[in-house]
Formats: structure tokens, sequence, C-alpha cells
């Protein structure tokens, strides 16, 4: 299969810009998402279990893990972008594999492809209990960068 | 384009069973979403503004926007089941074509072809201002009948 | 569901320039496709059945009928775009839901929207025989519109 | 990100079965590809450049890449099926990522999960220039275990 390679940041801050923005929806806040490692062209985001956040078995919601399946993506593509551009989802695409269960939901979203205007991510999101994981969705993700439109005011 | 057909249910009692299965999702009442349709293969899910709700830029999320069509794609596909089946969402796939802006969110699903085992809708997701619509997502999502598996107990 | 909007192109010869460009597609012509209508936004194509199009068991390949949806989503972005654009494909994705029979498969797509850079086309892919349709497969397609890069010399 | 797993395959025969499978496929002959690799749950597809296979500039047609990323998922969830069962593709999503040039194609595939009924897989399809590898596309693709039904006669 295809190796992830290493990316080289344009914006040295990317660290902070990252997490500022994330910080600024609160949309995480309400599900009580938390980012746990930015990296270049890498995101995680730790969510953990709540009861508000499950389906009518008791599982995470699919809409809960598509959500940190589409954010991770989005900041990890958003950490090899320019000081002044910010970062739209075109689309995703998410495959469950598995039921949500476990303490917490874990997203993982790497950048497969980015280019100037296109940027393609792939998260997996597993189903943490204690020190176990077990992959509970895959998904693709196109990220378009919008150049010169900075993501705070 | 694919004229989309009349189906007929096979459980009389589908719009309960719906409505039922719907209300048992904590996380639809966390955002505050309300069914205010469901018709054999057809569902329609409402969802209100509140600040909550948004990502960095005051817009619905989208992962918010995710949900409804992956919820209500499960529901016009639920509505088609024997009373003795449940539904499993297989995959969705959702393109954000404009921003989530509006007093809610309504997302309309419908069956594309109901199969014994796979069933596949289409979701289009609209901004509602007063009695304007807007498209900001469309969706194409695959569920599976799990025969003989009742959605409640 | 979503009407679809009546589109207005903005190079007046955009017939002609969409089919110069599908019949400089060899693979076109490999595997014996024709352009049977191109509108604003909108794109047929036809494909007789021959059995090097087919699969293990005799239908059209899924490779073939992904080949009409994609193929056609591009046509139908093009159609809008300004004369000295070309067209790019950044991702599709494509339910099959019923074998590939038929005389021929007729594929028709659309333009969902029209963005500056980005175009969201439905393409429904239909096996036709006599003047019966049935839906084969039905697709979502990402089309980036290249400005400044004619699509021929 | 998620690891492989190393499957057992429950046919022993499963590379004959494969192969044969593989080669009945006429438009596999039409394109003139070749099943390279064949494992459990692994699969991978060369495919030589000819001019028959491109698109207006030249590169390889995205219809044929999409191919082989279906083929290769379709063959590598059937790798791990029952002698009496056939494999259907439900859907796909290909991302293309950069233009299809090279001496040849290479789709390589694995099985991301394999359950009873649905199994899901990942394709990356890379244009192969003498001993360089450059991903063009990568997919997720959903694949159906059609239990009973035998793929041959």
């Amino acid at each position: 299969m295809n190796k992830l390679k290493k990316y080289k940041p344009v914006d040295p801050d990317f660290k902070k810009k990252v997490q500022d923005s994330f910080y600024r929806q609160p949309f995480m806040e309400l599900i009580g998402a938390e980012l746990t490692k930015i990296e270049p062209g890498e995101c995680e985001i730790s969510l953990p279990f709540q009861p508000g956040l499950t389906q009518q078995h008791g599982y995470f919601h699919a809409g809960v893990i598509g959500t940190l399946a589409d954010n991770g993506a989005g900041y990890a593509a958003f950490s090899l972008m320019a000081k002044d551009a910010s970062v739209l989802t075109i689309e995703y695409k998410l495959n469950l594999v598995s039921p949500g269960t476990g303490d917490s939901l874990l997203g993982c979203s790497q950048v497969l492809r980015h280019g100037k205007t296109i940027t393609v991510c792939r998260s997996d999101v597993f189903g943490v209990s204690g020190d176990q994981r077990k992959l509970c969705a895959t998904a693709l993700v196109t990220i378009m960068t919008m150049a010169g439109m900075k993501d705070s005011k």
C-alpha cells in the first residue's frame, strides 16, 4: 500500500493555529471532543463517551463518528496550509465497519496527498477501551484550501 | 434522471416504529432534531439553529449536516422493513455544496432502491430561512437490513 | 428533493467543445461509447452492449458503468465552463443498484451545483432494453474547473 | 493508522478460484489487465499502457483507474470467501490524486474488514515508470458476499 509522506508545514505556528480553530467550534464543545495530537499532515481527536452521544442501541452515533472523521481530516490538511488560508470540506465518505463502542472514540486523520487547491485525507476512527483500539470507521475526505481567507478574524 | 418509486410498507405500523426508534436516540435530543415527516421510503428531519451546533465561522457544523443525511436515510429505509428487522448504516458519502446557514436545517431522504439486504438512499440537506430553502449538502447512503434483529427490546 | 436548476453556458460553443473533447478520448472509442446529448449542465452517453465489456457473469462490467458515470459528469460540468478552462475529476462515488444488463447502457449526468472551482454532479446509469430503462447505478461526482488550461491544444 | 490484519482463507484453493474468475472477465482482456498477486485478503492487478486506454490528454482514463480499484477490491474480498459464494460490489468511492501516467498502472487492494455479509477494502492505484511508483488514486470499496451462489457454473 501507499506509504505516508513526511510533510513540512509552511506555517511555523501551525499547532497554535489548528488548536485555536479547533476550540472555536462550539459543536466540539457540545460533544466534548478534544484535540489530542497535531503534527504536519496529521491530527488526532479524542471524544469521551457520554450517553448523549449515542443512538438507539447505546453505541456512539454514526453522526458523531463522521464528525470526528471530517474534522480531523480538515485539521490535518489545515496544518499544512499557509497562515492566511482557511479550510473547507468538499466531501467525505465514511464506511462504518463495527459498532462505535468503548470509553472513548479516537479519530486519526492523515494527509494522503496535499495539493495547491485540493488535499485528500484518510481518517480512521477507533473505539478505545483501556489500551485496546478497535477500528469502527474509515473515511476518505476531500479538503479545499481557501487561499487568502484567514480562518479567524 | 431516475424517477422515484412509490413504495408499499410491509409493516403497517411503520410510522410508529420509526418515531419510536428516532426518539430513542439520545444524540437527536442533544442536538434538538425533530422527525417532521415519515412516509414509505421517505423521511424528513428538521434541526433548529442553535449556537452549539456550529463550526468556527458560525455555520452549522458539517458533522451535524452529515448526521441528518445519515439518520434520515436510515429511517427512510427502516420505514420499508419488516417489524422484526433493524437498520444499519454501511456507509455514506456527503458532498457539502454551500455553507450550512439558516434558521434551521431540513434533511430530506428518499429510498432509491430497496433490496432484500441492501437499500440505497439519497439525502439532501437544506438550509431553511423563512420559506426559502438552499441546498447545502447531498449524500448517497447505503443501508443494511438486519433481518430478525428487532430495533427495540 | 432538490429541483434541478436551468444553467446558462458562458461559452456559446459549448456543444462543439464538449463533442470535440469527448471524441478525443481513445478509451471512449475502445469501448464504443457515444455522446448522445449535451445541454447546459447535462450530458448523456450511450454504450451499446458488446461481449468485450462484460464481467464474469456476462453483465456490463462495473468499471464500464463507473466510466460512464464519471465521464458524463465531467462533460456536464465542462458544458458550463469558460472556453479556456479544462475539467478534472477530483473524485466519484458509485452505488451499483442492479446488474448491468440490456442492449445498451445510458449514462445521464446533471450538475447539482456549479461553483467557481468545484462542480458537483449526479450521474444515473441505466440498462436499456427496447424502450425500458432500469437504474443500474447512481453516482455523485466532484469536478474541478482548471481555469486558464485549455482542454485541447 | 489502522494496521492491516493477516487473514486466513476458508477456501484452500482461493488462488485458483480468484484467477479463474478474473480471467473469465472479457473486459479485463479488452483492456489487457493481468492479475499479478493474490494472497488472503490482498490482490494486485497490473495494466500495461496502451493508447486505447487514455483520455483526451493522453493519461490513463479515470474509468480504467476505477476499474482496477473496484476489481482488485472484489478479488481481495473473494479470496476470503467460501467456495460456494460469489462476490458483488455494492459501491466504491475513488479519489484521483494525480494524473494516470507511467508504463503501467498497478492496483493494490486490501481487505480492511471482512464480515459475514459485508467486506470493506481499500485500493490504491499507482502509475509505474521503471521502478518508480506514484499514487494516482485511492479508493474505499464495499463488497457483498453472496452466500450459496457459486461464481462459476
